[in-house]
C-alpha cells in the first residue's frame, strides 16, 4: 500500500462528528479523490470544535505527512475555531485579509442579501496563508506552504468542499505523488467465504508485494480490492489489469462485477443480452426480491410481475400451491418452493420465475425449520430447481431477508450464466 | 459539551477505510452510544491495516483516554492485524486462546459448516486480554483493562460490533461517567418540510438553551434532535421528557416515532391495534412497498399479498384495470392507480389496500408526466381515495421510489389515526 511518494492525512472538525449526530463523509470522498492522483491517504482524525484539540491534531499531521487537508469549523459562529487552530498550529496569528473580506461581501451581494455581523469572523485568515476562493458559500479556505510541506482548510459543507479542492488543491498535488501513479479496482464475489477467497489469493495478498491486493466482506458481498503503483500511469494500468485478470481467472464465475456494479444490474445484464423476462414469488422477502429486480433502470424490459404471497391462501389462490402440499410440508418446504415458482412462471408466462419461502425471524423458528432456513426456487420453461440455504439464525430479520434475496438473485445469476455457455 | 468524567477515544482500522471506498460509521454510532451515557469522545482515529500505524494510535488513544474502543482488522486474512497491533500496544504477545477457539469452532458448528483454516488466526489473542464472545460472527473480541483505564477491539461489521459492544463494554461503562449526565432524543416526522418545521420550534432551537433542539432532514424524514444536559440522571430525564411533550404538541399528528423508529413500524402498530388487514399494488416502487410493510416482525398479521404488476397485462389480469383506461389515460394516471387499488382490495379481500402508480425515472418522463409523479392510492371497505404527488425530477430512481413508498406509507398512517380518534 505504501510505494512512498506523497502521503497525506485528512482532519475533520466538528462537535457533531465526534458526538455522532453526522457521519464524516468527506474524509472518504477526499482519500479516494486524492488516491486517484497517487497519493495514499495514511490517516483520518476527527475532533470536536475545540481549538487545542484541532490545533495539535494539525501539529502531529504536518509532522508525519506532507499533505494535511482540514475540513470543517470555517462557519461564521463562536463554536467554529479552525481558523484560530491553524494560525495556533503553524505559529502564526490570524488578521483581518482584505482578500478574504472581498469574497464574503461578494458573496452576500450575489445573493442580495445584507452580511449578517457574524460573518466578518470569515474575514480572519492566519498571516502567511493564501485565501482559497470558495464559489458556493461564505466560508474562504485557507493555504498554508512551508517548503515541501502543504496544509488547507476546507469548509465542511460536502458542496462547497469538493468544488474547492478541485480548484485550488488538485492542481498542486497533480505530479506530486512521488512520479508514480497509483489507480484501484474493486472486483465483486458472492458464493464463496471470505477465508476461502482469502486462501485462493493469499500468494497475491502478500505483504508489500504491488499491486496490493485485499478483502473485505459486507452483507454477503466479497469485495477483492486491487490497488497497483507505477512510475508511470501505463505501468500503473498494466499491473491493474494482470492481476483482475488473474483474479477473475482464479475465481471465475464467483466474480459478478466490479467497482460499484450490483448483483441485481448483473443479472439484468444477463436478462437483457439474452432477452429474457422474470417474475417472482416471495413469501418470506415480502417484495425484496421484485424491488432489487426493478432497482435497474429499463427493467420493465424483463421483469413482468411479483407476485407477494404472505398468506397460504394468497400462494393457494394467485401461485396454484395445493392445500395439501402446504397442509402436509408447510409453506416453508421445497415442495410448496417449487409449486410457488412453478406456478409463478405459468401464470406470469415469463421465460425464468424465482421463489422464496423461509423464516426471516425474530420469530416463527423451531428445531426442524430454524431461523434462517429459506428454500429458493428457479423455474425455466423446462426445468424447477430447488435449493436448501441455511443462513443461520444470526442476522437478524432484516439481514436474513437481505442474504436470502441475494442468494436467489445470484442462483438466477449463475443460471443466465449456464444457459449463455451452453449457447457457445 | 464536556462535563468531565469519562472521555473515549475510537479507532476505526481498515484500507478500505482510510482509502475512503467504505465511509465509517461505527465511530459515529459509538460516540452516540457513549454520549448517551455521558462519556464524551475526543477524537476518531482511522488508520490502514497497518500493525504499526495501528498500534501507535492505540498507543496514543491510551494515554489521552480512559476508554479506547478499536473496530476492523479481526477477520480471519492476512491483511487483518489488529490483533497483532493491539499486543504490540500494550506491550504483550499474541497467543492461541482456548476460550476464542471454543467460540470460533462452535459458530461454523451452529452453521453445519468446515471451518477454514484461516479462521485460526481468529483464535490468537493478545496474552493478558479478555476473549469478548460474538454471536454474529466468527471474530472474538478482546478486552483489556490496565488502571482505571479500559480498551477493546471489536469486529468492524457493525451487526457484530453494535451487540458486542452492548453485551461488553456497556456494562463496563454504566455509571463511569463522572459529574454530569447527558441525554437525548430524536422525534421523527413526516409531511412536513424543514422550514416550516424550524419556525415552529425557533424558540427551543435558540443557541445556548438547555435542551438544545435541532432538526436534520434525512431521505424525507425529518429528525429533532433534543439533547439535554443535567447534574443528575433524573434531572436530564426531567428536561428532556419536558421538551418531548412540548414538540409533540406542537407537531402534533407529524410524528410518527422516535428513536429509530421506522414509518413502516408506525402504520404496523397501529394495524395491529385496529386489527386490519392491508394488501398492495405497486406499479413504479417495484415491490418495496410490500417489502417495508413486511419489515416489521409479525407482519403476517396484517399484510396478506402484494401485488408487483409491473406490465400492463398484470395490471389488467390481477387487478382488473381496463384496457380502455390504460389505452385513454396510461398507466401513471389517477384512474389506474383508483382501479389498481380498488381491485387490490377486493381481490385480496383485505381491509385496506395501498397502490402506487408513477415514474420513477432516469427514463420514461415527458412534460405532461415529468420524472417524480406518482399516483397514491388508498381504499378501504367503503371509499377509494387517490392523491397526485409531484416529488420532482431530480431525486434519481432509488431515491425517488424510496419517496414515493413513504408518501403512501404516511396517507395510510394518517388514515389509520383518523380511524383511530373517529372510533373515540
Amino acid at each position: 500500500m505504501e510505494p512512498g511518494g506523497v502521503n497525506a492525512t485528512i482532519i475533520s472538525c466538528g462537535d457533531e462528528l465526534v458526538t455522532g449526530q453526522c457521519v464524516d463523509t468527506n474524509s472518504a470522498w477526499l482519500s479516494m479523490r486524492l488516491l486517484s492522483d497517487g497519493i495514499v491517504v495514511h490517516e483520518h482524525i476527527t475532533v470536536g470544535d475545540n481549538i487545542v484539540r484541532i490545533s495539535q491534531s494539525i501539529k502531529r499531521a504536518l509532522a508525519q505527512s506532507e499533505l494535511v487537508i482540514i475540513t470543517g469549523g470555517l462557519g461564521p459562529t463562536a463554536d467554529d475555531v479552525t481558523r484560530e487552530a491553524f494560525a495556533e498550529a503553524i505559529g502564526s496569528c490570524l488578521e483581518v485579509s482584505s482578500e478574504a473580506g472581498r469574497q464574503v461581501t461578494k458573496f452576500f451581494e450575489r445573493l442580495h442579501r445584507a452580511m449578517p455581523e457574524s460573518n466578518r469572523r470569515q474575514m480572519l485568515i492566519p498571516r502567511g496563508c493564501r485565501v482559497l476562493r470558495n464559489e458556493h458559500g461564505t466560508a474562504p479556505g485557507i493555504g498554508y506552504e512551508s517548503g515541501s510541506v502543504h496544509a488547507f482548510a476546507l469548509p465542511g459543507v460536502p458542496g462547497e468542499m469538493k468544488p474547492m479542492f478541485e480548484e485550488h488543491i488538485a492542481p498542486i498535488i497533480c505530479g506530486r505523488s512521488g512520479g508514480g501513479t497509483m489507480i484501484h479496482a474493486r472486483l465483486l464475489c458472492m458464493g464463496i467465504s471470505e477465508a476461502v477467497l482469502g486462501e485462493r489469493l493469499s500468494d497475491l495478498m502478500a505483504r508489500g508485494r504491488n499491486p496490493s491486493v485485499g478483502t473485505t466482506a459486507s452483507h454477503a458481498v466479497l469485495s477483492v480490492r486491487i490497488v497497483s503503483h507505477g512510475t508511470s500511469a501505463e505501468e500503473a494500468q498494466a499491473l491493474l489489469d494482470h492481476d483482475i485478470r488473474d483474479v477473475r481467472r482464479r475465481l471465475g464465475e464467483v466474480v459478478f462485477g466490479e467497482g460499484e456494479d450490483t448483483l441485481q444490474l448483473a443479472v439484468a445484464n444477463l436478462l437483457f443480452a439474452q432477452r429474457k423476462t422474470v417474475s417472482t414469488a416471495e413469501s418470506c422477502t415480502g417484495g425484496l426480491i421484485a424491488k432489487c429486480l426493478t432497482d435497474v433502470p429499463g427493467s420493465s424490459r424483463y421483469f413482468l410481475r411479483g407476485y407477494v404471497t404472505y398468506s397460504n391462501e394468497a400462494k393457494m389462490e394467485l401461485l396454484g400451491v395445493s392445500e395439501q402440499t402446504l397442509a402436509t410440508h408447510g409453506a416453508v418446504s421445497e415442495e410448496s418452493a417449487r409449486e410457488m415458482v412453478a406456478g409463478c412462471r405459468t401464470h406470469a408466462n415469463s421465460d425464468l420465475a424465482i421463489s422464496m419461502t423461509g423464516i426471516a425471524g425474530p420469530d416463527g423458528g423451531s428445531p426442524e425449520k430454524p431461523i434462517g432456513l429459506v428454500y429458493i426456487g428457479l423455474a425455466d420453461k423446462t426445468d424447477v430447481q430447488v435449493r436448501k440455504v441455511l443462513l443461520g439464525d444470526h442476522l437478524g430479520r432484516e439481514e436474513t431477508r437481505d442474504r436470502a434475496c441475494k442468494n436467489v438473485l445470484n442462483m438466477l445469476r449463475l443460471h443466465l450464466l449456464g444457459a449463455a455457455s451452453h449457447a457457445h
